[in-house]
């Protein structure tokens, strides 16, 4: 079997569970078609994911397949978008058929997780990389965005922290203890919360994926919208397995370590009241937005920079 | 002056030539937000440029730059669609300023020609590697496809064929004559028909454009169809400079060679003859779509395969 044969065989089914009102051509032409309701705006993100950098090299597929995917949706997530296709470009070195099958197995489950169809790609040979862009729409006009907290605002936060922090030092256990396989699942299957993120349109003043640490991203937040913040440390949700395992260090994972993909947003107390309780409960109050700039943490330190993680990369 | 701020004072400015009505949101939030007009579809096409696979380690970062949106845009072409804006998935090994400001500088040249604004992207660190989106828009339902060539359509190219394959010889060429000169340019600089393109929506049956070869594109036309095909070989537009650098392989190049990304076209009479005498002369007829299956060159061989250059990528 050729090796296009191949490719096409295994990412094929990814394509077949769109929405044809609205993924109107998938695979197979020069370009797909997508056809987006008259009174919602497209949105549209890509994450690029190199072997050796973003994943070590004997990453399994099948959770390469998830998060790869995953990530990206996070970024649709952030807007308060409903999932509509993605594309990938893959760049691999050769077509080994069981990987190819292991990460194909992982992007479907991820696919129908989050309810996105592949739209097209592109397969080139070269060193292991992947580039997702994930399409959405939201209502016209009313993506959720950095630049819109206001002072007074409420900042939440929709789920525990740092656990994918905390899992970076177990990657290599071999049996590893309940409370270690609960963080590791946070690393290797992060699930944006995509659905809780469309209620939040027309509620909150503005959001942001937690991919880099809650510090950094709250701090994108409050330069985009020119102000500042105060949050309380000991407001941020941990899991009972973080703190059994990292103890003190639980809260400096929480607020510095990234890949959670958890959502940080802001929202003021009447559209928060404003909310069913089914969404409020999935949302921890941790500080408020403050006139000025620069984030202060309550019992300490003053924040100035986009503390965290400073990597080489910034999405879009 | 710090990576991420080098790539945003390069590349800041390719995103701000945008049509305020179509994309609403550029780089610099989670997502990039484009409004679709009510009556049009979008189309979108991912293609990938791997350094060592698909431009040599020292090719010039301008030429890189223009190349990789220009082929990227030729996807667009394929479908009649207007261009609106891309993403720019980077991955690269360090950030070069110089390199740097010169891919920008490229892709900034070819922004303005595509009428293709920045709107989002990716930079990761790891091996070179350019992956870009490039979005457009076609009248709803209209978008010109592989699958609908009917027998007894014409078919059309759009401009000469085989110069960019025949410049693969003359590459390394340090003072070229005025004939490789001329060749070179088609490789370095494509310049898909976008226009004439547009102006083929609602005449044309079927629309690839020749990035593999002739004859691998119109073979894929015709499966997705389910038609044969003949065309006369001393039909194909060739440019003198073709003619005087390759002779008798001046014919083999334009069936077979890639890169030149033109477009071949189906087209019945009728509608041939209804488009306006300046988009028809850019037309020239090279064969007629018949019943059965293959490609038969006249005077000659029969092609029942897809010949050409059969690489390891596709692209949609």
């Amino acid at each position: 079997m050729g090796e296009f044969e191949l490719i096409r065989r295994f990412f094929q089914p990814l394509s077949v569970m769109a929405s044809r009102e609205q993924l109107i051509l998938g695979p197979g032409d020069d370009c797909a078609i997508q056809r987006v309701p008259a009174d919602r705006d497209l949105v549209f993100s890509v994450d690029t994911l190199v072997e050796g950098a973003h994943f070590p090299h004997d990453y399994p597929a099948f959770n390469l397949g998830w998060r790869s995917l995953a990530v990206a949706a996070s970024d649709l997530a952030a807007m308060g978008a409903s999932p509509v296709c993605f594309t990938l470009a893959l760049t691999l070195p050769a077509a080994d058929e069981r990987w190819l099958s292991e990460v194909a197995r992982g992007l479907a489950r991820a696919s129908e997780t989050f309810r996105l169809s592949l739209a097209g790609g592109d397969t080139t040979r070269g060193p292991l990389t992947l580039s997702l862009q994930v399409h959405g729409t939201v209502p016209a006009g009313g993506a959720l965005r950095r630049s819109g907290a206001r002072v007074g605002d409420r900042i939440c936060v929709t789920g525990p922290l740092g656990n994918a922090g905390a899992a970076l030092d177990f990657l290599g256990v071999t049996e590893p203890s309940q409370a270690q396989k609960a963080v590791l699942a946070s690393y290797h299957f992060p699930r944006p919360p995509i659905e809780l993120a469309q209620a939040l349109i027309g509620a909150a003043s503005a959001a942001i994926d937690i991919s880099d640490g809650l510090l950094a991203d709250l701090n994108h937040i409050l330069s985009a919208s020119g102000v500042g913040a105060s949050i309380d440390p000991g407001c941020i949700p941990l899991s009972k397995a973080l703190v059994e395992l990292t103890g003190d260090r639980a809260v400096e994972l929480a607020l510095s370590a990234g890949d959670d993909y958890e959502l940080c947003v802001c929202i003021n107390d009447e559209a928060l009241m404003s909310l069913p309780e089914a969404v409020r409960s999935q949302l921890t109050t941790i500080g408020r937005v403050e006139a000025g700039s620069g984030l202060r943490l309550e019992g300490g330190r003053s924040l100035s920079g986009a503390s965290g993680y400073d990597h080489f990369g910034r999405s879009v």
